[in-house]
């Protein structure tokens, strides 16, 4: 009752929504996830940092060499998954602060000169864009399978300019029969939420 | 064309929802916060791990604590926004992990029994939380003001278990007069995805 988000879309975008594990042969389109991210790159960021970059892992002998870098559980799903993606921090990102926070483009060099800085600071940005993403991924219809099982050093070495760290790979297709594990229980309120 | 999910919603959650620096001061209640909460606690987390804390500052003696901790420039929003809340991560997750994660409960001891790995893991599965909320408040017809402007370890010693790690204060609210700056530009579809 408090929220004013319709129960469909709530149904679409979390309580019904699931991590999937299998998928349908069914293409995911370029025209699927430019519409995507154009929905998802409003998320909000740092002084509008959006350091969150995307690799399409589309053609096969790419999906091989990234199923090498995975762990052994999240090799098979990901081999047969429409769509791989390869989302990843880019830890460089001040550089186009300039554009992207025209209101303080003194920005850029007051707080982001050095580089474990900008390290930490892409790092919770983009995490907040990965998920962001997978939010988008719903609701374009489709399933997401995020998984941080993997040799992110390889992963980097294989598919990153030097200057990105990967956050996750992401499984992107319809759901397959038996997709999913049973729902997993979550933490209630009063475990989560103090109030001082 | 491409998305599911219908546009009034859409305009809800991403479009139209814009980062909040001004607030009215009609109360945010602990039904709307557990109506969020109820709704993003299904958001994908690896193992389940649910690793984010909130915590709602709600008096006012709090609030003035909290905001001695704050950046200059998210002082004055932050004493007059109608709930304030401080989401962190929760170092010491795992030992939920064999009731949250019932399928592999021995995940807790394989995976998670060094501090630093989960340190590393809490710090990106609670930020992918707390983009859930984000998108939670806005489903709830509010405005949030995310801010990682503050001194971390102040916050943590003053109002945090040893074993959390604070990621950002959140302000929360229906938003006021001149509430935002003019949208900031994006990123070009090009700019962020590449295919390989």
């Amino acid at each position: 009752m408090s929220l004013v988000l319709d129960r469909a879309a709530q149904d679409l975008l979390f309580r019904e929504a699931r991590t999937a594990n299998a998928f349908t042969d069914e293409p995911v389109t370029d025209e699927q996830v430019q519409a995507i991210y154009d929905l998802v790159k409003y998320g909000p960021t740092a002084f509008n940092q959006t350091p969150l970059r995307i690799t399409l892992v589309r053609s096969p002998e790419a999906r091989e060499r990234l199923v090498g870098h995975l762990a052994e559980g999240n090799r098979a799903k990901t081999a047969s998954a429409p769509l791989v993606a390869i989302l990843s921090a880019d830890n460089e990102f001040h550089e186009e602060l300039p554009h992207l926070f025209p209101a303080a483009p003194q920005v850029k060099d007051l707080f982001f000169a050095e580089r474990p800085v900008r390290e930490n600071a892409a790092a919770l940005n983009a995490a907040l864009q990965a998920a962001y993403f997978i939010v988008g991924v719903r609701a374009a219809g489709l399933a997401a399978g995020p998984m941080t099982g993997f040799d992110a050093e390889g992963v980097r070495k294989e598919f990153l300019d030097d200057d990105h760290t990967p956050l996750m790979v992401v499984n992107i297709g319809r759901p397959g029969p038996d997709a999913w594990y049973p729902r997993s229980p979550r933490l209630e309120f009063e475990q989560v939420v103090t109030t001082v």
